[in-house]
């Protein structure tokens, strides 16, 4: 069993890399937690099972699809609180076999057989999601 | 109607948040311009309109093609100066409701129902981009 | 012929832009010993010929697939080591004329008619890369 620490601090924030069968999400609300991370953005690339929701403006809720064994060729969020605790916000870009991509907002996010490697840049004021009542939608507020 | 500033001061650069029917390579524009940026890097995610340009190196045109009411799974590009006007460069990869991304050189790009989140990296060095006659192309110089 | 410099410093990091021809990996690696980089991340975008290849987990290889003359959407990597060399690890999403996405595991990277700017960020800790023996993949260790 690797005892390699899962993630170290950088000169601008941390970089993080994570293992197959990790939950991405659950493993950047910890890091908020143990670090006390006022907000972050982040990038990221691995090979995971990737779960997309579309927005639907109308209904409110996100229509899910999920790739499994796919090349994640990009990944963009940040990390932020909401009523006290650690959100996270990503869309990526995933590929299988045939290389063709899929992508859009990131419901959730499984490292698959290989890893993921995440960088994120610490960011010193406390960010808070909330629901913008005009758009109907999650927004990070600054 | 919010009051939430559009953008803060990061340690690195700025964090800006962006709402729907926001033209986002104008209010890149507008921030370099505010805030005398010499040039920046920036990466993205949101809900958009994204119009894509590809380049026709033979007659030196790009090609335009507009996706509405997609979301933007990535987001990269940079922010320089072009005869002391900011110039943006921006590639990105947007999906609709089945997920199917396309990609490449955003000509313009508009917030949708819901926002845009950019990240910029700040660089200290006043860059300009230029023809390069060579290649026919719009290049950042160093 | 251009005597403009093919990277400058930055505050966080580094920005390099190459021209058409340039071997994407060579110049990182290049990069990474002239400057003794512990570590990096980096993000990109361009117009180039990218060759991707999928993991194949049973039989630990990768199938590779050329696409020529496509906008490169993104581009997420790291730069670290391996056995005394500089290792390159980057994703990315491309996509030709008719802007249709396809993404994955680079396998090489060159510039096609045009630029590919590059952003690094850069870190204090020298990092290996090494087969996971649990794995069979090759690991940024930390």
């Amino acid at each position: 069993m690797s005892t390699a620490p899962e993630y170290i601090r950088t000169p601008t924030g941390y970089l993080m890399v994570l293992r197959q069968g990790a939950d991405v999400f659950a493993r950047l609300e910890q890091l908020a937690v143990a670090e006390a991370i006022p907000s972050a953005s982040f990038t990221g690339l691995g090979f995971v099972h990737a779960t997309f929701g579309f927005w639907d403006a109308a209904k409110k809720v996100f229509e899910p699809q999920t790739f499994r064994d796919v090349e994640l060729g990009s990944l963009v969020g940040s990390l932020a609180w909401k009523e006290g605790r650690p959100s996270v916000h990503a869309h990526g870009v995933a590929a299988g076999r045939d290389f063709r991509a899929y992508g859009g907002h990131l419901l959730g996010l499984e490292v698959g057989t290989g890893s993921l490697e995440l960088t994120l840049l610490l960011h010193d004021q406390r960010l808070e999601r909330a629901i913008d009542e005009c758009l109907g939608a999650n927004v990070l507020g600054l």
